[in-house]
């Protein structure tokens, strides 16, 4: 069971665009460079955070990625299920009514208790992921991060 | 994110043994034509549940595997790490510290706060499984399930 790689990609994207001034944008390339990512693949997981709403993409001369929406508002779950898909890990695929013991499709109206013991588990990390925003990873940083971020980022430092 | 698709297979086939006489065994040509499943895929599978524990396993003439310890004992999180290992999903390849925004080694004495909540994540999903017993599954199943169980598995119904 692994998450892409690209997920601990695109978790530092966005809580590096989470520090730049109001209505700042940073392009794939800066990005790339920021972290020393392949940015073709980075701009592709970008395109699909704008898709899922966590990150607005502007075109234009100054164009580029910024939040969706406010950092309190973008939880981890939201960016790690925009670059993986939401799907549960856990396949169930009935085997309770294949072969000699294959139960009757009447008495296998409910859940497998098993599948749903899964799916609970998959929800309480979900939960869990849930629970933090971008914010709260931002008041975890040092005073200075955002203000280091920005002059990095800008590369005139 | 996926598990393999053998955990619904090790999940049922735990189960399975669960509900077998004290002292009885079952092959794993068995549990394969139990849940029509590839024997010799299985079998590697119910290896693993051995060497973790979960399962063991006795030889000559009327060998087979049971269950390693009694099922109150044995919980979900144990057969799903037998089957896929302990890793957390989530990888961290430090990328903070690699790229034009790189931070000082000095400055990640600390996990990474992005790495830190993804753990906690992970561990919230272990607990949740390492919550449910074999035993409290057989608890869930009709009183008139194991007898069945038995019987199909001895191929005498």
């Amino acid at each position: 069971m692994k998450l892409p790689v690209s997920t601990e990609w695109l978790l530092h994207c966005a809580t590096t665009l989470a520090q730049l001034d109001p209505g700042a944008t940073a392009s794939a390339a800066q990005l790339a460079q920021y972290y020393d990512l392949p940015a073709p693949y980075l701009a592709k997981q970008l395109q699909a955070l704008v898709r899922s709403g966590v990150l607005a993409a502007t075109t234009g001369p100054r164009g580029g990625f910024r939040l969706g929406r406010p950092a309190a508002e973008i939880t981890l779950l939201q960016i790690v299920e925009a670059v993986d898909g939401g799907a549960s890990p856990y396949e169930c695929r009935e085997i309770r009514q294949q072969g000699r013991g294959a139960l009757r499709p009447e008495d296998c109206r409910e859940t497998c208790v098993l599948a749903a013991k899964m799916a609970e588990a998959h929800e309480a990390w979900r939960s869990s992921l849930a629970a933090t925003s971008l914010a709260d990873v931002l008041a975890t940083l040092p005073a200075t991060a955002p203000e280091r971020t920005r002059r990095r980022m800008a590369g005139t430092a």
